[in-house]
């Protein structure tokens, strides 16, 4: 085969020959900047980029970068309000930390988390931040794969397979509790997840059992709005109604608001909530959200210089949550301090 | 070089061997299923496939699916409700379509919306989702790339230099107005984006001068919950309050309820909202919000057909809206129609 037949890339070079100029000023016009290119000059540029079929720095950047700057995220729904705002958050870290992510949604149908982890891999990932639930053998599987990975927002105790990070879920939800059981209220409910592994139960449990007080109705419902909504109704019409809902997310609380709101029920005066995950939505709902936030921006950052490290050993890393008083439990947030932390 | 010596790729058969189970067991384990798998076969399998450094599927996957099945996202912000289920539906559209969605947020610091379609093609993506603002200049540049390159939820008008999907947002706006204005409420204020190419404020002042009334209050400000906030508030303080206020987005109207409950203000009774978009969160507002619902599960599934189909000319794809009539407009929800539309 003639060589002269044979297909060569395309370089800036060539651009800049077509369109008689220098190769710097193809570089202007394909990055937008830093210096100024006149109007006719930049539509001569363009046209050339288009005749050749030149693709700007692509290869270049490809063999630069190599595989280890991208980090995968599977993320169970980035419709939630806590997800869209922890990838948001783990993004920004990645491109702190010279790195990209890459996000898939896990709640695809026809495919599985490991299906996903596979997939992830094969488009050459560095490495894997999991924001879902997987099973003992399903992290088996992805502690088997040499990539480092990192679960995150997923409490898996001492236990888990792989290198774990988030809030300490017990302790924090017992922060809510303690803060109700601080206004006087006697009767406080749950509604959160029917999941074994959820620790925000346990920590509103333990709460009530320190402060000798019953335990009160534990209602299970789906992490999402409707969720909140059906659990608030079941709530207002029970014959015994709770001074108090402790809501293991805002996105439940929202929910619950909306419920209470319809069945004609005062927040906080006929019944008080509080929540967890101090999303943003929860400043804005009337009254607003008292809720334990987690420290997102923190875990973010934190989840992505560990995996620029290699992630480690497994584990549960912790971090610290923090009660933010507003009215939905009965504070009036223009006093000095809370009645009680 | 003796050819023994050259690293050869591990394959199952390789992990097969090893732990002395056949090929298909090995998929079964990396795969989770389809048959189960006694669990110290498993931890064999799993053990050789950590010795040999095996990545399954990997190299298959990666020939087979080439380049051309990847989309890339560039999303504005999502952590904003609206693109949040812009990109959830997005993924799932690209599932259903045999393809990947990619996502990066273009709210990135030092990184351009030119830079960061840089990195994407790098990536070597067979596509490319533009849910952002791109000015004139960039989108000469992406359209230079001969890559099929789609706008979504940004009107062009018939001057876009990239085809473009979304819907009528002056249409949209003006059937809200409308609604309003069949309440028999004259004073209509408007508050959204400031930018010149937004259509919606446009629709609101069809509306009010079809009507025969005056031009309202027109509030700028951020696409946000605080935007909303802070315009509700300035609203709330004004000489002459409008009866009912036309917001650009669900997540404006959201922060204009807690201004408007914050001063005292009851909705719809003192001043109605209707809002735009028809994210999740606005059914569970109280008031709920009347809202134009932008149908965004079918604009997802369009624009992965039109860039599997290679994206074609430029121009702007309407789709239609919808009026979900509820409580903030002044309607009572439980009767079977509006009473005007």
């Amino acid at each position: 085969m003639d060589e002269h037949l044979m297909p060569r890339k395309v370089t800036r070079a060539d651009v800049a020959r077509l369109s008689g100029v220098s190769t710097a000023v193809v570089s202007y016009v394909l990055n937008d900047g830093p210096k100024p290119v006149a109007k006719v000059t930049r539509e001569r540029v363009l046209e050339a980029v288009r005749v050749l079929g030149y693709r700007p720095n692509a290869a270049a950047r490809a063999l630069s970068r190599g595989t280890a700057d991208t980090i995968g995220m599977i993320v169970v729904d980035s419709r939630n309000p806590f997800f869209a705002q922890l990838l948001h958050a783990l993004d920004r870290a990645s491109v702190r930390n010279g790195r990209s992510l890459l996000i898939v949604n896990s709640d695809r149908e026809r495919q599985s988390a490991v299906d996903q982890v596979h997939d992830l891999l094969a488009r050459q990932v560095g490495g894997l931040i999991l924001a879902d639930v997987l099973t003992d053998t399903e992290q088996e599987i992805v502690a088997s794969l040499g990539v480092p990975a990192l679960l995150i927002n997923q409490y898996t105790g001492s236990g888990g397979l792989l290198p774990a990070m988030g809030v300490d879920f017990r302790a924090g939800a017992r922060q809510a509790v303690d803060h109700v059981i601080g206004h006087g209220y006697r009767d406080v409910a749950f509604v959160g997840g029917a999941l074994a592994i959820d620790q925000r139960e346990r920590g509103w449990a333990d709460a009530l059992r320190d402060a000798g007080l019953p335990l009160g109705q534990s209602v299970h419902a789906p992490f999402s709005y409707e969720g909140g909504l059906s659990a608030g109704r079941a709530i207002a019409e029970a014959d015994r109604r709770p001074r108090a809902v402790f809501a293991a997310s805002d996105q439940i609380a929202i929910g619950l608001l909306a419920a209470f709101a319809d069945a004609g029920l005062r927040v906080p005066d006929d019944i008080a909530v509080v929540s967890f995950d101090g999303i943003a939505e929860a400043a804005y709902t009337r009254p607003a959200l008292t809720t334990v936030a987690q420290p997102i921006a923190e875990m973010a950052d934190a989840a992505i210089r560990r995996l620029v490290d290699g992630a480690g050993d497994p584990g549960y890393t912790t971090f610290p949550t923090e009660l933010l008083i507003r009215r939905s439990c009965g504070c009036d947030p223009s006093m000095d301090a809370p009645p009680t932390t």
